[in-house]
């Protein structure tokens, strides 16, 4: 079966979860993008419009996460036609949240359903990681938990090396964006290329805990854990405005823990009922008007599935 | 209530399992040591005698991990008169699997239990501590699952920082015990100081997927994990005469993943049936054979319980 129009959504992703750098991610909720894929008869893909993105992405295919994803399906499956796309940005760029994998898992799971869903979750998380390492590094820590949803563990770049971590029922989370960009290069920049052995040692026993809470759904001793990176967030932290006040007005709100998501610069608080994540929100949102910054503030929760699709 | 005499038993534990270095331990049912506490008037601890050790354990009690952890007891509990020991090693010395982690924790319990156990596990925790760092150096290791069972992650050296992880119900364990010493000092000098990001990153995912491989039981994954340690055991691996000729042959067997226990150089095979792990021994009997090496070689179970005593 073929279609003539087909609307994929793909979420927002917190990768690392603090402690768990390159190697953990979870799907949101939201925001998400959105990605039409129509049939046309000229070969290959067209990128018909891009909204949401202040005009701030590449309307080349072959410079566009979706447009590199769409034309890894096209080849998979040795399409005679070609797409034409539309991607709507729900998500901010360079904002932390994975924009790059979501419109990437987005284009390749449209122009996979358009053409009848001849690829399996494997080849879309290859075809997603071709648009996603053009931008951002061939990294699946966004693009695996917006494919598979939930919390991925993310052990290299094939669907065999992704495992599903457990999603306690009660995890809330309220994310701040602040309005400035941190691209991603620039993030993995300030790194160290060496560690002690003794921050090895630490590092482990809490990617350790926190995978020990995930499967126990104990929310303090995750959020424990996460906060406790000792070798990416020191890196980071003076890249990312606000991190020590929004930490400390969200747990003086409930918030379990608060962390870097991804490269930054949003902040992800995780608390265990949606009053708590409203309640941590609002002292995001006053946190960041205290500093005169800007800040997109909002409640969501982890989204359980991966991206899906609709024939329109 | 007090007892006249007191015996406790305290099992050999499997540190590290692999890529979980300084941070996840193992108990096992056999071997053990067992240390006989008996009242005498005189303050302090005396040590009556040490069996099993080849006369190499000092009988001072001041150097000797049972009678430091004694007296710490004996000071925590401010007692009047003192306790005379008898130390029966099951456990080889500087073979790797918690030698004086046992004695110090089967003292601390013996001790304790002798007056009425006035100290809580945290307690012991802490007494059994004082004496594996006067020889081994302050982890707890091997020290917690001595003494709490199971298999546990380890934090820190206070009971708060140790975590109970699941013991997977099929878990059977074939170990081997070459004749030579490798003392924990020599093989902790061996170590890196500093290790790349990449490695952290491997090693997180890999300790990541043994917790998750715990939790959900799936002993493949658990013995596939423990064996991705690319910081320490290629450090260690010239320290450990036939690591790869056990593992390969082992595996033949239908061992699941094989490790160095601790600093080495026991080796320990895990298997999900007697059966296997009776097959993986006699491969490492062979193994050390035709290396002319002499090696103790035996099969075991994980405990879930931790050292414990009884009136005598």
């Amino acid at each position: 079966m073929t279609l003539r129009a087909v609307e994929a959504v793909a979420h927002a992703t917190v990768a690392n979860l603090g402690v768990g750098f390159d190697i953990l991610g979870m799907a949101l909720q939201a925001p998400f993008d959105v990605v039409r894929a129509e049939r046309r008869p000229e070969q290959g893909v067209h990128i018909a419009a891009i909204t949401g993105d202040d005009g701030k992405l590449s309307r080349d295919p072959t410079c566009n996460t979706a447009g590199i994803a769409a034309a890894h399906v096209l080849r998979q499956i040795g399409a005679t036609d070609g797409v034409s796309l539309t991607v709507h940005k729900g998500l901010p760029l360079a904002s932390g949240l994975g924009s790059s994998a979501a419109s990437a898992v987005a284009a390749a799971v449209a122009v996979n359903a358009l053409f009848g869903e001849p690829l399996d979750r494997a080849a879309l998380l290859a075809a997603s990681l071709e648009g996603e390492a053009a931008v951002s590094g061939r990294h699946a820590d966004n693009v695996a938990p917006a494919l598979f949803g939930g919390i991925t563990l993310v052990l290299g770049t094939t669907a065999e090396a992704i495992y599903s971590l457990p999603l306690p029922s009660n995890l809330h989370l309220a994310l701040a964006t602040p309005a400035i960009a941190v691209p991603t290069a620039q993030a993995r920049a300030v790194l160290p290329q060496n560690v002690p052995l003794k921050a090895l040692i630490h590092q482990t026993a809490q990617v350790a805990l926190l995978v020990h809470a995930l499967h126990t759904g104990d929310l303090a001793l995750l959020g424990m854990a996460m906060e406790r990176d000792s070798v990416v967030e020191p890196a980071r932290a003076h890249l990312v405005p606000g991190l020590a006040e929004v930490r400390a007005a969200a747990r003086a709100q409930g918030a379990l823990g608060t962390i870097i998501s991804g490269a930054g610069p949003t902040l992800c608080s995780i608390c265990d009922s949606a009053a708590c994540a409203e309640r941590v929100a609002d002292a995001m949102r006053a946190v960041y008007a205290e500093l005169g910054l800007p800040a997109t503030v909002r409640t969501t929760r982890p989204a359980s599935r991966g991206a899906t699709w609709r024939a329109i």
